[in-house]
């Protein structure tokens, strides 16, 4: 139902850029008149809002995987709370719903796009927000479906008691994997074992951090699921095993830098990277198609082979250092 | 046929562990009488010997994705020849064959693992060590199956005119990607286009190799096929587009040095990891089986939350800047 009643918001918008670190200066808070929905468009009254450090990559100017904000823009972020009004028929009026771009305000106008209805008596609001949100979304679809984490494996996260964290560690152990968290202090090391039932926790902060992350994984690593980057990386990746992966979902640890372009583990998020090692002898089964392809392609003289021909086995030494150097031409070949 | 006959066989062993690049002393000719083939094997003369860039890393004392030689070893390679003898009924005498693990020697002898006879109507032995045989292989597998490579795609790959990169390329245009090379040098850059097709190849050694390259990719680089590493790759990375796959399948520039564990480049390859920056929005087709699974969980008491709420409006702000400090311990929500 409209009703003419003018609604004021109060909103947190961008004030300026923050360089590293967020300080207060960089937000203000601003109030404005609501405008009615428009057709098709809901109005949100907010109730909870969730925080994430992903906000953090859209107050740089660099854009990352989204577009940055400008200034002035509501700081992104997600919202649970109540249809105020609707002219969706999609959202009824009272319905509870999380909007995924709600942003840091106390009211919200969507067309529909990126809210959902919830269902309070599966779990209250501000889970919704967590493990049944985005936030558990991100951890159930990195660890499953980029990670392909499967029971026997060894699963290690940072920030293994924060939003996305506490959710990757449960899961791995609901599928039969050890999970092993990284976390800071020993207070979220205790209940990320306790309460969160990890296998292990390792505090990043306490000395000798590297070796107590191989002795929590005495089989090696699986998965490392990253949120953090930094140091912490630097440590868990040497105990990555063959064939292991390397989930980049988060880089909490390197968002307050300069977002500059260029190699790093930075442009692996934003671009959505993949990097893989492979070596061809592990793939047999490929041969068959392969012989059949090549065959053809040779045979219409689609491909062309240069070779770098050396004549008897006391050429062989000096033909490899010159391959090595670069200084063949072509495929090298001894011929005896 | 067995006859009594005894071979002397040539063969060059691993002397001692280059420091580096290889130098000749590094490597022994030695000869030895060869035995008869046992039931089930075979002995096969060598007719041309294929050298490949990854013989370097099993010179060396680290292990890296196969055991190292040890002193005294055969150098591994690969071999054509014919069948000398045979106790092996699927490789009768005078077949043409080559073996995966020939070795650097007149004669192997092998229980035919690894060894497959070649059809000399479809391309002459020296193409089935290249083209046809690993490099070839390689190629295929990498670009296809690990990089995805798909029509429109630009394509670029490092020591294009080598044995694995020359079909890299080809490849790449046969099914529709623009190819782009990087050799060392203004002859095998030529060749590169005008003997092999590529769309462009850019010269590393050149001045100007990073603007040339970003030339030569106006609209990025989806798929980094690389053999090199080093500072070709730093100038690669940059112009990766967004999904883009980096295919680590050689790192020649780096065979000669140290092989140490830890971070970096090397052990992408070495234990063919798996790293790859996503996004969770990207994977919408996987809301409803999360929530299924999630809700499932959570109201089976499988998965805790732990949050940290703050109340108001004003709190936003302090509460994400101490989110991005870690001070957060769980889920940061605000309570409007």
């Amino acid at each position: 139902m409209l009703t003419t009643q003018r609604l004021v918001n109060r909103q947190w918008v961008l004030a300026r850029r923050p360089a590293g670190l967020p300080v207060t200066e960089d937000f203000r808070l601003v109030e404005s008149e609501l405008p009615d929905p428009r057709e098709g468009e809901i109005l949100i009254r907010h109730q909870h809002l969730g925080l994430a450090p992903a906000a953090r990559l859209r107050m740089s100017e660099q854009r990352s995987y989204r577009a940055p904000l400008a200034l002035g823009d509501v700081v992104y972020g997600q919202a649970s709370g109540v249809v105020l009004r609707s002219r969706n028929d999609a959202f009824p009026e009272g319905a509870p719903v999380v909007n995924m771009s709600g942003g840091w305000q106390e009211y919200s106008l969507s067309d529909g796009a990126g809210v959902f209805v919830i269902d309070p008596s599966v779990a209250p609001p501000t889970v919704w927000l967590g493990a049944l949100g985005t936030s558990g979304q991100t951890a159930y679809v990195g660890l499953l479906h980029i990670g392909h984490a499967k029971a026997g494996d060894t699963v290690v996260v940072s920030a293994a008691s924060g939003g996305v964290g506490s959710v990757v560690g449960q899961i791995a152990r609901l599928k039969g994997c050890r999970a092993v968290g990284i976390a800071g202090g020993e207070a979220k090391c205790r209940h990320v074992v306790e309460e969160l039932g990890f296998d292990d926790c390792v505090d990043y902060r306490a000395p000798g951090f590297a070796d107590a992350l191989k002795s929590a994984c005495p089989r090696g690593i699986d998965v490392y699921f990253e949120n953090v980057g930094g140091v912490v990386r630097d440590e868990a990746w040497p105990l990555m095993n063959n064939h292991g992966r390397i989930v980049v979902c988060g880089l909490i640890a390197e968002y307050n830098d300069a977002h500059k372009p260029g190699p790093g583990w930075f442009a692996i998020l934003a671009k959505r990277l993949e990097i893989r090692g492979f070596i061809m002898s592990e793939f047999p089964e490929l041969r068959g198609e392969f012989i059949r392809d090549m065959s053809a392609w040779f045979a219409a003289g689609k491909i062309k082979v240069r070779e770098d021909v050396s004549s008897g086995l006391d050429q062989v030494v000096p033909a490899f250092i010159g391959m090595l150097q670069g200084r063949n031409f072509g495929k090298t070949i001894v011929r005896l």
